[in-house]
Protein backbone atom coordinates (compact mmCIF):
# COMPACT_ATOMS: atom_id res chain seq x y z
CA UNK A 1 0.00 0.00 0.00
CA UNK A 2 1.06 3.66 -0.54
CA UNK A 3 0.95 5.93 1.98
CA UNK A 4 0.25 9.80 1.49
CA UNK A 5 3.07 12.44 2.06
CA UNK A 6 2.01 15.77 4.23
CA UNK A 7 3.66 19.23 3.74
CA UNK A 8 3.05 21.28 7.04
CA UNK A 9 5.05 24.88 7.82
CA UNK A 10 5.96 25.52 11.40
CA UNK A 11 6.39 28.59 12.37
CA UNK A 12 9.91 29.68 14.09
CA UNK A 13 10.49 31.65 17.29
CA UNK A 14 12.86 33.88 18.55
CA UNK A 15 12.66 31.41 21.71
CA UNK A 16 13.51 28.32 19.96
CA UNK A 17 17.11 29.62 19.14
CA UNK A 18 19.72 28.45 21.96
CA UNK A 19 22.51 30.43 23.38
CA UNK A 20 24.96 29.33 20.48
CA UNK A 21 22.16 31.71 18.36
CA UNK A 22 20.74 28.31 16.74
CA UNK A 23 17.34 26.73 17.04
CA UNK A 24 18.12 23.94 20.15
CA UNK A 25 18.44 20.47 19.36
CA UNK A 26 15.74 19.57 21.54
CA UNK A 27 13.47 22.03 20.02
CA UNK A 28 13.16 20.03 16.49
CA UNK A 29 11.23 17.25 18.06
CA UNK A 30 8.48 20.37 18.99
CA UNK A 31 8.48 21.05 15.43
CA UNK A 32 8.11 17.63 14.54
CA UNK A 33 4.90 17.43 17.39
CA UNK A 34 3.75 20.71 16.03
CA UNK A 35 3.65 19.72 12.69
CA UNK A 36 1.98 15.97 13.47
CA UNK A 37 -0.41 18.09 15.63
CA UNK A 38 -1.62 19.92 12.72
CA UNK A 39 -1.88 17.17 10.81
CA UNK A 40 -3.45 15.23 13.11
CA UNK A 41 -6.02 18.23 13.84
CA UNK A 42 -6.60 19.44 10.32
CA UNK A 43 -6.84 16.75 8.27
CA UNK A 44 -7.23 13.60 10.27
CA UNK A 45 -9.32 14.09 13.31
CA UNK A 46 -12.28 16.41 11.35
CA UNK A 47 -12.97 13.02 9.62
CA UNK A 48 -12.54 10.60 12.41
CA UNK A 49 -14.67 12.56 15.07
CA UNK A 50 -15.17 10.76 18.49
CA UNK A 51 -13.11 8.01 17.12
CA UNK A 52 -9.52 9.69 16.27
CA UNK A 53 -7.33 7.68 18.46
CA UNK A 54 -4.61 7.94 20.87
CA UNK A 55 -1.02 8.26 19.97
CA UNK A 56 1.54 8.36 21.91
CA UNK A 57 5.29 8.43 20.79
CA UNK A 58 7.25 5.44 21.89
CA UNK A 59 10.61 6.18 20.02
CA UNK A 60 12.23 9.59 18.44
CA UNK A 61 15.32 10.23 16.84
CA UNK A 62 16.69 13.34 14.84
CA UNK A 63 19.77 13.17 12.35
CA UNK A 64 20.60 17.21 12.15
CA UNK A 65 22.37 18.12 8.87
CA UNK A 66 22.47 22.10 9.06
CA UNK A 67 22.15 24.29 11.65
CA UNK A 68 18.75 26.50 11.51
CA UNK A 69 19.22 30.02 12.58
CA UNK A 70 16.09 32.51 12.85
CA UNK A 71 14.01 32.50 10.27
CA UNK A 72 10.20 32.77 9.73
CA UNK A 73 9.31 29.39 9.22
CA UNK A 74 10.04 25.49 8.16
CA UNK A 75 8.08 23.60 6.12
CA UNK A 76 8.00 20.01 7.33
CA UNK A 77 7.51 17.26 5.02
CA UNK A 78 5.63 13.58 7.13
CA UNK A 79 5.99 10.58 5.03
CA UNK A 80 4.42 7.40 6.64
CA UNK A 81 7.06 5.08 6.57
CA UNK A 82 5.13 1.79 7.55
CA UNK A 83 1.88 1.03 9.83
CA UNK A 84 2.19 -2.20 11.82
CA UNK A 85 -1.38 -3.39 13.63
CA UNK A 86 -0.70 -0.86 16.55
CA UNK A 87 1.84 1.34 15.46
CA UNK A 88 3.43 3.02 12.94
CA UNK A 89 6.54 5.17 11.80
CA UNK A 90 6.63 8.56 10.64
CA UNK A 91 9.60 10.21 8.50
CA UNK A 92 9.93 13.88 9.21
CA UNK A 93 12.30 16.18 6.43
CA UNK A 94 12.47 19.60 8.34
CA UNK A 95 13.12 21.55 5.23
CA UNK A 96 13.36 25.19 4.24
CA UNK A 97 10.48 24.57 1.78
CA UNK A 98 12.58 24.50 -0.92
CA UNK A 99 16.13 22.52 -1.57
CA UNK A 100 17.76 22.93 1.82
CA UNK A 101 17.46 20.28 4.46
CA UNK A 102 17.68 20.90 8.30
CA UNK A 103 17.51 17.58 9.68
CA UNK A 104 15.33 14.36 9.11
CA UNK A 105 13.98 12.86 12.04
CA UNK A 106 11.74 9.86 12.69
CA UNK A 107 8.99 8.93 15.56
CA UNK A 108 7.03 5.56 16.25
CA UNK A 109 3.89 5.85 17.57
CA UNK A 110 1.47 3.29 19.47
CA UNK A 111 -2.16 3.49 19.46
CA UNK A 112 -3.41 3.17 22.98
CA UNK A 113 -6.82 2.52 23.96
CA UNK A 114 -7.88 5.98 26.23
CA UNK A 115 -9.77 3.72 28.74
CA UNK A 116 -7.19 1.02 29.35
CA UNK A 117 -3.64 2.90 27.99
CA UNK A 118 -3.11 -0.08 26.61
CA UNK A 119 -1.79 -0.85 23.24
CA UNK A 120 -4.66 -0.97 20.38
CA UNK A 121 -4.70 -1.91 16.96
CA UNK A 122 -4.99 1.31 14.48
CA UNK A 123 -8.53 2.15 13.26
CA UNK A 124 -8.95 0.77 9.70
CA UNK A 125 -10.53 4.46 9.00
CA UNK A 126 -7.08 6.09 9.79
CA UNK A 127 -5.06 4.07 7.97
CA UNK A 128 -7.34 4.88 4.92
CA UNK A 129 -7.04 8.73 5.49
CA UNK A 130 -3.19 8.35 5.76
CA UNK A 131 -2.97 5.89 2.50
CA UNK A 132 -2.88 7.47 -1.58
CA UNK A 133 -6.59 6.39 -2.01
CA UNK A 134 -7.67 7.02 1.25
CA UNK A 135 -10.51 10.25 1.84
CA UNK B 1 -1.93 39.04 60.16
CA UNK B 2 1.30 38.33 59.50
CA UNK B 3 2.63 36.05 56.70
CA UNK B 4 5.00 33.51 55.82
CA UNK B 5 8.44 33.57 53.74
CA UNK B 6 9.09 30.89 51.83
CA UNK B 7 12.65 30.26 49.91
CA UNK B 8 12.86 27.82 47.25
CA UNK B 9 16.00 27.11 45.46
CA UNK B 10 15.03 26.44 41.40
CA UNK B 11 17.42 24.52 39.12
CA UNK B 12 18.61 26.74 35.76
CA UNK B 13 19.27 24.41 32.57
CA UNK B 14 21.26 25.71 29.53
CA UNK B 15 17.89 26.20 27.75
CA UNK B 16 17.36 29.07 29.98
CA UNK B 17 19.23 31.09 27.77
CA UNK B 18 18.24 32.56 24.49
CA UNK B 19 20.57 33.59 21.62
CA UNK B 20 21.64 36.76 24.04
CA UNK B 21 23.42 34.33 26.15
CA UNK B 22 20.83 35.28 29.06
CA UNK B 23 17.82 33.82 30.39
CA UNK B 24 15.00 34.51 28.32
CA UNK B 25 12.44 37.00 30.03
CA UNK B 26 9.81 34.75 29.56
CA UNK B 27 11.87 32.12 31.65
CA UNK B 28 11.38 34.06 34.76
CA UNK B 29 7.22 33.50 34.87
CA UNK B 30 8.38 29.64 34.63
CA UNK B 31 10.88 29.92 37.24
CA UNK B 32 8.06 31.32 39.72
CA UNK B 33 5.94 28.94 38.63
CA UNK B 34 8.26 26.36 39.31
CA UNK B 35 9.32 27.89 42.71
CA UNK B 36 5.28 28.15 43.74
CA UNK B 37 4.29 24.55 42.81
CA UNK B 38 7.45 23.53 44.87
CA UNK B 39 6.11 25.17 47.98
CA UNK B 40 2.47 23.99 46.70
CA UNK B 41 3.65 20.46 46.72
CA UNK B 42 6.06 20.27 48.93
CA UNK B 43 4.63 22.16 51.83
CA UNK B 44 0.97 22.81 51.37
CA UNK B 45 -0.75 19.96 49.41
CA UNK B 46 0.69 17.42 51.48
CA UNK B 47 -1.17 18.88 54.83
CA UNK B 48 -4.35 19.48 53.00
CA UNK B 49 -4.77 16.48 51.27
CA UNK B 50 -7.49 16.51 48.98
CA UNK B 51 -9.22 19.55 50.22
CA UNK B 52 -5.83 21.55 48.18
CA UNK B 53 -7.18 24.39 45.91
CA UNK B 54 -7.47 25.31 42.42
CA UNK B 55 -5.73 28.53 41.65
CA UNK B 56 -4.91 30.08 38.64
CA UNK B 57 -3.09 33.32 37.66
CA UNK B 58 -4.69 35.99 36.54
CA UNK B 59 -2.25 38.76 36.43
CA UNK B 60 1.53 38.19 36.18
CA UNK B 61 4.28 40.92 36.41
CA UNK B 62 8.78 41.19 36.42
CA UNK B 63 10.54 43.66 36.76
CA UNK B 64 14.42 42.86 35.46
CA UNK B 65 17.27 44.45 37.39
CA UNK B 66 20.02 42.12 36.03
CA UNK B 67 20.48 39.54 33.32
CA UNK B 68 21.08 35.90 34.78
CA UNK B 69 23.36 33.86 32.82
CA UNK B 70 23.98 30.08 32.90
CA UNK B 71 24.56 29.35 36.67
CA UNK B 72 23.65 26.24 38.69
CA UNK B 73 20.36 27.52 40.54
CA UNK B 74 18.50 30.71 41.57
CA UNK B 75 17.02 30.89 44.88
CA UNK B 76 13.98 32.55 45.06
CA UNK B 77 11.74 34.28 48.12
CA UNK B 78 8.33 34.29 47.85
CA UNK B 79 6.19 36.56 50.10
CA UNK B 80 2.80 36.26 50.51
CA UNK B 81 1.50 40.08 49.95
CA UNK B 82 -2.07 40.05 50.66
CA UNK B 83 -4.94 37.59 51.12
CA UNK B 84 -8.54 38.26 50.16
CA UNK B 85 -11.76 36.31 49.86
CA UNK B 86 -10.92 34.46 46.62
CA UNK B 87 -7.26 36.01 45.76
CA UNK B 88 -4.13 36.50 46.86
CA UNK B 89 -0.77 38.12 46.26
CA UNK B 90 2.54 36.63 46.09
CA UNK B 91 5.99 38.15 45.37
CA UNK B 92 9.14 36.82 44.37
CA UNK B 93 12.36 37.91 44.57
CA UNK B 94 14.88 35.76 42.24
CA UNK B 95 18.15 36.12 43.79
CA UNK B 96 21.65 33.96 43.72
CA UNK B 97 20.94 33.25 47.51
CA UNK B 98 23.00 36.11 48.31
CA UNK B 99 22.96 39.74 47.79
CA UNK B 100 22.52 39.54 44.55
CA UNK B 101 18.51 40.83 43.26
CA UNK B 102 18.24 39.22 39.39
CA UNK B 103 14.11 40.29 39.50
CA UNK B 104 10.92 40.83 41.40
CA UNK B 105 7.89 39.25 40.10
CA UNK B 106 4.35 39.48 41.29
CA UNK B 107 1.42 37.21 40.89
CA UNK B 108 -2.24 36.98 41.83
CA UNK B 109 -3.76 34.17 41.96
CA UNK B 110 -7.60 33.33 42.37
CA UNK B 111 -9.00 29.78 43.98
CA UNK B 112 -11.02 28.42 41.69
CA UNK B 113 -14.16 25.74 42.67
CA UNK B 114 -12.86 22.61 40.24
CA UNK B 115 -16.30 21.60 39.23
CA UNK B 116 -17.56 25.23 38.26
CA UNK B 117 -14.41 26.75 37.54
CA UNK B 118 -15.56 30.17 39.01
CA UNK B 119 -14.09 31.87 41.65
CA UNK B 120 -14.51 30.63 45.40
CA UNK B 121 -13.56 31.65 48.56
CA UNK B 122 -9.70 30.52 49.90
CA UNK B 123 -9.79 27.21 52.19
CA UNK B 124 -9.17 28.65 55.56
CA UNK B 125 -6.61 25.69 56.29
CA UNK B 126 -4.82 26.89 53.25
CA UNK B 127 -4.76 30.72 55.02
CA UNK B 128 -3.47 29.28 58.00
CA UNK B 129 -0.83 27.15 56.25
CA UNK B 130 0.64 30.78 54.57
CA UNK B 131 0.63 32.58 57.85
CA UNK B 132 3.24 32.85 60.47
CA UNK B 133 1.34 31.32 63.05
CA UNK B 134 -0.15 28.52 60.74
CA UNK B 135 1.15 24.98 61.01
CA UNK C 1 2.32 62.40 18.04
CA UNK C 2 0.33 59.58 16.93
CA UNK C 3 2.02 55.77 17.31
CA UNK C 4 1.06 52.85 14.91
CA UNK C 5 -0.55 49.73 15.50
CA UNK C 6 0.49 46.59 14.06
CA UNK C 7 -1.31 43.15 13.83
CA UNK C 8 0.61 39.81 14.25
CA UNK C 9 -0.58 36.27 14.08
CA UNK C 10 1.53 34.12 16.19
CA UNK C 11 0.76 30.21 15.68
CA UNK C 12 0.14 28.12 18.59
CA UNK C 13 1.47 24.48 19.37
CA UNK C 14 0.69 21.91 21.22
CA UNK C 15 3.54 22.40 23.57
CA UNK C 16 2.28 25.57 24.52
CA UNK C 17 -0.30 23.51 26.84
CA UNK C 18 0.38 22.64 30.29
CA UNK C 19 -1.43 19.77 32.11
CA UNK C 20 -4.66 21.81 32.56
CA UNK C 21 -5.01 21.95 28.70
CA UNK C 22 -4.57 25.88 28.55
CA UNK C 23 -2.04 27.75 27.83
CA UNK C 24 0.90 27.71 30.23
CA UNK C 25 1.05 31.51 31.54
CA UNK C 26 4.65 32.20 31.29
CA UNK C 27 3.42 31.12 27.28
CA UNK C 28 1.64 33.96 26.64
CA UNK C 29 5.25 36.33 27.39
CA UNK C 30 7.00 34.24 24.87
CA UNK C 31 4.31 34.99 22.09
CA UNK C 32 4.23 38.57 22.46
CA UNK C 33 7.89 38.17 21.99
CA UNK C 34 7.38 36.51 18.93
CA UNK C 35 5.20 38.74 17.50
CA UNK C 36 7.65 41.84 18.46
CA UNK C 37 10.11 39.84 17.08
CA UNK C 38 8.51 39.21 14.01
CA UNK C 39 7.81 43.02 14.02
CA UNK C 40 10.89 44.01 14.07
CA UNK C 41 12.42 41.45 11.70
CA UNK C 42 9.50 42.55 8.73
CA UNK C 43 8.93 46.09 9.30
CA UNK C 44 12.11 47.61 11.26
CA UNK C 45 14.67 46.05 10.50
CA UNK C 46 15.07 45.63 7.35
CA UNK C 47 14.30 49.41 6.61
CA UNK C 48 16.77 50.36 9.30
CA UNK C 49 19.82 48.24 8.24
CA UNK C 50 22.53 48.00 10.41
CA UNK C 51 21.34 50.87 12.59
CA UNK C 52 18.94 48.39 13.85
CA UNK C 53 19.25 49.01 17.64
CA UNK C 54 19.74 46.62 20.57
CA UNK C 55 16.48 46.89 22.84
CA UNK C 56 15.92 44.38 26.21
CA UNK C 57 12.72 44.19 28.54
CA UNK C 58 12.97 45.61 31.84
CA UNK C 59 9.56 45.41 32.69
CA UNK C 60 6.62 42.77 31.58
CA UNK C 61 3.35 42.16 33.00
CA UNK C 62 0.51 40.39 31.33
CA UNK C 63 -3.12 40.85 32.46
CA UNK C 64 -5.15 37.12 31.80
CA UNK C 65 -9.05 37.36 30.67
CA UNK C 66 -9.59 34.03 29.10
CA UNK C 67 -7.89 30.68 28.65
CA UNK C 68 -6.24 29.58 25.18
CA UNK C 69 -7.19 26.00 24.48
CA UNK C 70 -5.03 24.69 20.90
CA UNK C 71 -6.29 26.66 18.27
CA UNK C 72 -3.90 27.57 15.20
CA UNK C 73 -3.10 30.95 16.27
CA UNK C 74 -3.62 33.73 18.45
CA UNK C 75 -3.87 37.52 16.42
CA UNK C 76 -1.79 40.03 18.70
CA UNK C 77 -2.47 43.79 18.45
CA UNK C 78 0.51 46.03 19.34
CA UNK C 79 0.10 49.62 20.05
CA UNK C 80 3.22 51.45 21.07
CA UNK C 81 1.61 53.16 24.36
CA UNK C 82 5.06 55.70 24.96
CA UNK C 83 8.23 56.88 23.81
CA UNK C 84 10.43 58.32 26.22
CA UNK C 85 14.08 59.30 25.48
CA UNK C 86 15.90 55.45 25.90
CA UNK C 87 12.95 53.78 26.40
CA UNK C 88 9.28 52.54 24.89
CA UNK C 89 6.21 50.65 26.07
CA UNK C 90 4.21 48.26 24.14
CA UNK C 91 0.76 47.06 24.78
CA UNK C 92 -0.50 43.81 23.48
CA UNK C 93 -3.83 42.60 23.02
CA UNK C 94 -3.92 38.76 22.60
CA UNK C 95 -6.63 38.30 20.30
CA UNK C 96 -8.79 35.31 18.60
CA UNK C 97 -8.58 38.32 15.81
CA UNK C 98 -12.12 38.69 16.10
CA UNK C 99 -13.87 39.87 19.50
CA UNK C 100 -12.15 38.20 21.98
CA UNK C 101 -9.48 38.59 24.04
CA UNK C 102 -7.25 36.41 26.07
CA UNK C 103 -5.36 38.79 27.40
CA UNK C 104 -3.35 42.13 27.57
CA UNK C 105 0.26 42.49 28.21
CA UNK C 106 2.63 44.81 28.40
CA UNK C 107 6.70 45.68 28.17
CA UNK C 108 8.89 48.37 28.83
CA UNK C 109 11.83 48.02 26.76
CA UNK C 110 15.35 49.88 27.18
CA UNK C 111 17.95 50.88 23.97
CA UNK C 112 21.11 49.47 24.79
CA UNK C 113 24.10 50.49 23.26
CA UNK C 114 25.60 47.24 21.82
CA UNK C 115 29.22 47.96 22.82
CA UNK C 116 28.74 49.56 26.15
CA UNK C 117 25.67 47.58 27.04
CA UNK C 118 24.53 51.16 28.90
CA UNK C 119 20.63 52.55 28.12
CA UNK C 120 21.26 55.13 24.54
CA UNK C 121 18.65 56.86 23.14
CA UNK C 122 16.68 55.57 21.01
CA UNK C 123 17.21 56.81 17.06
CA UNK C 124 15.06 58.97 15.49
CA UNK C 125 14.41 56.81 12.67
CA UNK C 126 13.55 54.32 15.08
CA UNK C 127 10.60 56.44 16.46
CA UNK C 128 9.79 57.39 12.96
CA UNK C 129 9.05 53.70 11.85
CA UNK C 130 6.61 53.43 15.15
CA UNK C 131 4.99 57.12 14.38
CA UNK C 132 2.02 57.05 12.22
CA UNK C 133 3.70 59.75 9.89
CA UNK C 134 6.49 57.11 9.36
CA UNK C 135 7.67 54.92 6.88
CA UNK D 1 39.87 1.77 27.08
CA UNK D 2 37.34 1.85 29.90
CA UNK D 3 34.57 5.22 29.76
CA UNK D 4 33.39 6.74 33.60
CA UNK D 5 29.70 6.91 34.48
CA UNK D 6 28.50 10.04 35.49
CA UNK D 7 25.12 10.23 37.33
CA UNK D 8 23.44 14.00 37.25
CA UNK D 9 20.27 14.71 38.94
CA UNK D 10 17.89 16.92 36.42
CA UNK D 11 15.14 18.90 38.68
CA UNK D 12 11.74 19.12 37.09
CA UNK D 13 9.42 21.66 36.20
CA UNK D 14 5.59 21.75 36.09
CA UNK D 15 6.18 23.37 32.82
CA UNK D 16 7.63 19.72 31.74
CA UNK D 17 4.41 18.20 31.36
CA UNK D 18 1.75 18.58 28.65
CA UNK D 19 -1.50 18.37 28.29
CA UNK D 20 -1.22 14.69 28.55
CA UNK D 21 -0.16 15.68 32.23
CA UNK D 22 3.25 13.73 31.43
CA UNK D 23 6.56 15.15 30.53
CA UNK D 24 6.25 15.56 26.80
CA UNK D 25 8.68 13.69 24.70
CA UNK D 26 10.32 16.44 23.96
CA UNK D 27 11.46 17.86 27.08
CA UNK D 28 13.49 14.43 27.43
CA UNK D 29 16.23 15.69 25.12
CA UNK D 30 16.37 19.14 27.26
CA UNK D 31 16.95 16.84 30.20
CA UNK D 32 20.30 15.10 29.17
CA UNK D 33 21.13 18.55 27.80
CA UNK D 34 20.77 19.70 30.99
CA UNK D 35 22.63 16.87 32.41
CA UNK D 36 25.18 16.96 29.85
CA UNK D 37 26.01 20.93 30.29
CA UNK D 38 25.83 20.03 33.87
CA UNK D 39 28.61 17.33 33.50
CA UNK D 40 30.71 19.78 31.33
CA UNK D 41 30.53 22.62 33.70
CA UNK D 42 30.75 21.12 36.55
CA UNK D 43 33.13 18.30 35.70
CA UNK D 44 35.04 19.01 33.19
CA UNK D 45 35.23 22.76 32.21
CA UNK D 46 37.17 23.42 34.85
CA UNK D 47 39.71 20.59 34.63
CA UNK D 48 40.22 22.09 30.99
CA UNK D 49 39.80 26.27 31.58
CA UNK D 50 39.57 27.59 28.56
CA UNK D 51 40.83 24.68 26.16
CA UNK D 52 37.35 22.84 26.76
CA UNK D 53 36.34 22.10 23.61
CA UNK D 54 32.92 23.15 21.53
CA UNK D 55 30.64 19.94 21.12
CA UNK D 56 27.25 19.82 18.94
CA UNK D 57 24.63 17.16 18.23
CA UNK D 58 24.52 15.77 15.42
CA UNK D 59 22.15 12.61 16.20
CA UNK D 60 19.51 12.16 18.90
CA UNK D 61 17.23 9.63 19.61
CA UNK D 62 15.54 8.36 22.69
CA UNK D 63 13.46 5.13 23.78
CA UNK D 64 10.59 6.04 25.97
CA UNK D 65 9.47 3.36 28.46
CA UNK D 66 7.20 4.98 31.25
CA UNK D 67 5.75 8.28 31.49
CA UNK D 68 6.99 10.45 33.42
CA UNK D 69 4.45 12.50 35.56
CA UNK D 70 5.58 15.51 37.81
CA UNK D 71 7.75 14.90 40.51
CA UNK D 72 10.92 16.62 41.72
CA UNK D 73 14.02 15.08 39.95
CA UNK D 74 14.90 12.55 37.60
CA UNK D 75 18.54 10.71 37.99
CA UNK D 76 20.04 10.97 34.78
CA UNK D 77 22.89 8.11 34.14
CA UNK D 78 25.27 9.13 31.85
CA UNK D 79 27.84 6.83 29.42
CA UNK D 80 30.33 7.48 27.56
CA UNK D 81 29.88 4.90 25.09
CA UNK D 82 32.51 5.78 22.11
CA UNK D 83 34.70 8.18 20.86
CA UNK D 84 36.52 8.46 17.99
CA UNK D 85 38.60 11.01 16.28
CA UNK D 86 36.58 13.72 16.18
CA UNK D 87 32.98 12.78 17.99
CA UNK D 88 31.66 10.56 20.84
CA UNK D 89 28.60 9.09 21.67
CA UNK D 90 26.99 8.92 25.63
CA UNK D 91 24.02 6.77 26.52
CA UNK D 92 21.89 8.36 28.85
CA UNK D 93 19.69 6.46 30.96
CA UNK D 94 16.57 8.44 32.65
CA UNK D 95 15.56 7.09 36.18
CA UNK D 96 13.69 8.01 39.13
CA UNK D 97 17.10 7.21 41.07
CA UNK D 98 16.04 3.80 41.86
CA UNK D 99 15.03 0.92 39.79
CA UNK D 100 12.99 3.27 37.34
CA UNK D 101 14.02 3.61 33.95
CA UNK D 102 11.83 6.39 32.22
CA UNK D 103 13.89 6.45 29.06
CA UNK D 104 16.82 5.26 27.22
CA UNK D 105 18.60 8.76 25.09
CA UNK D 106 22.00 8.56 23.01
CA UNK D 107 23.49 11.51 21.04
CA UNK D 108 25.97 11.80 19.25
CA UNK D 109 28.39 15.20 19.56
CA UNK D 110 30.96 16.45 16.64
CA UNK D 111 34.05 18.29 17.92
CA UNK D 112 33.98 21.68 16.19
CA UNK D 113 37.09 23.95 16.41
CA UNK D 114 35.07 27.32 17.46
CA UNK D 115 37.31 29.64 15.12
CA UNK D 116 36.20 27.43 11.41
CA UNK D 117 33.03 25.53 12.61
CA UNK D 118 34.75 22.62 11.06
CA UNK D 119 35.34 19.29 12.88
CA UNK D 120 38.24 19.07 14.77
CA UNK D 121 39.87 16.14 16.62
CA UNK D 122 39.09 16.24 20.40
CA UNK D 123 41.35 16.94 22.92
CA UNK D 124 43.44 14.40 24.67
CA UNK D 125 42.87 15.75 27.77
CA UNK D 126 39.17 15.51 27.35
CA UNK D 127 38.78 12.11 26.32
CA UNK D 128 41.45 10.98 29.76
CA UNK D 129 38.52 13.27 31.70
CA UNK D 130 36.15 10.91 30.29
CA UNK D 131 38.57 7.57 30.73
CA UNK D 132 38.76 5.19 33.94
CA UNK D 133 42.23 6.33 34.71
CA UNK D 134 41.44 9.93 34.05
CA UNK D 135 41.44 13.26 36.53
Amino acid sequence: MEYKTFRIPVELRFRDLDAYGHVNHAEFFTFIETARVKLMEQELEQRMGAGAPLFVVVEASCRYKEFITLRPEVLIVIQVERIKRASFDLLYTITDGAERVFAVARTTMVCLDAATQRPTPIPERFIELLSEKGA
